[in-house]
């Protein structure tokens, strides 16, 4: 266990257990890390902290199990002090909160859909991730960060888009975030991974580039 | 405005809406309401209001709005003191999320496709709802509320469960929840009716059932 009796049950490539990674991080708080395959047999300790959705990422903090990463990230912020995560005030908190979910339910899935759409699903697809862009464009326009002058929660919950997104459009020649087409967002996803914390956090390139390249030859290979 | 420059736009036969009400009826909060149509022209303050997503509820506190029935509910135990809605324990606040995001994202959409599913999709989508419904019966076994002893974050959020679904199912002649299949959750929708403030903010079991009606009626002469 870390200092704290705080462990991480994750996962190396993937943007939600990352953000755990990132907020404890920030908070300076130590951990010990297992290292789950999502695509393979679960451990027996993320089957039984997380029974419902039997996924990471899972924070135990003294035996105790907390599953889905926003809820991790407003259980950090919570119990320790020091670095905010969260807004302290009400509104910029519900603000925080709307576009964090935003994020998860519109962005995300739109984005994923778009990035591994078959020829059929094209269209459709890079439109509504278009849209969803356009409007987290608009929100960031005049911002360092979403939360202002440095990461908060919405930054954390967008590191998708701050690291994985460019990394796939690579391996798949696709262009849908560009500077040309969203020059607020993309001053962000470059002000991000500037940050040391992001830095130290977030893996390897190279490895992240190998395995959606596995990814993408075997779905192609599929087909 | 309300005394305290509250106003909420809602649909009468919305849960999410009625989240809302409840809410700051628990919290003794006085409030304007606006009526707006889910299904017809939007008012221009909804438009205004809620430019991402255009739905209701929006709760607006001394001018600005905020969107996401879960994120005004944190918003409003956040504000205003009295009636404690989510707990002040970190640990139990965020097992309280982790249950209301599983009621939003897993339970609502699956029981909704199983309630209206045509024939073909029947089987699975009846199979997906009844499984989510297990889980939340393991989970509510043994208390009178999610929350404890007295309405939470949880049994507010479970409202559609708690009283809108019982309606649904007699409009379509279908019996997902019964008392024979899950006795603890049949338990729980017996105990969140009986509540004062919960019978005074749900909409009239008529009217409702005479909404589905029309709309069950609809569906079918459109097949």
């Amino acid at each position: 266990m870390g200092e704290e009796g705080v462990k991480v049950l994750g996962s190396w490539g993937s943007p939600f257990s990352r953000r755990v990674e990132i907020a404890l991080k920030l908070k300076g708080i130590s951990y010990d890390y297992q290292e789950e395959d999502p695509y393979g047999n679960k451990s027996p300790e993320l089957l039984k902290s997380n029974p419902v959705h039997k996924k990471i990422p899972v924070l135990i903090h003294n035996g105790k199990p907390i599953a889905e990463s926003q809820v991790i990230l407003e259980y950090i912020d919570e119990v320790w002090e020091g670095y905010p995560i969260l807004p302290k005030d009400p509104y910029h908190k519900a603000t925080a909160r709307f576009w964090a979910k935003f994020i998860d339910d519109k962005c995300l899935p739109s984005l994923w859909n778009a990035l591994w759409a078959t020829k059929d699903e094209e269209e459709k697809t890079l439109k509504e991730a278009k849209e969803n862009l356009e409007i987290l464009e608009k929100e960031i326009e005049g911002k360092k960060f979403f939360g202002g002058e440095e990461i908060g929660f919405v930054d954390i919950v967008a590191n998708f888009i701050g690291f994985w997104l460019g990394t796939i459009q690579e391996v798949l020649g696709k262009n849908i975030l560009t500077k040309e087409s969203y020059p607020y967002l993309s001053k962000w996803t470059e002000e991000y991974v500037k940050c040391n914390i992001i830095k130290e956090n977030s893996p390897s390139k190279d490895r992240l580039f190998a395995f959606f390249k596995l990814r993408h030859e075997t779905i192609e290979a599929s087909k």
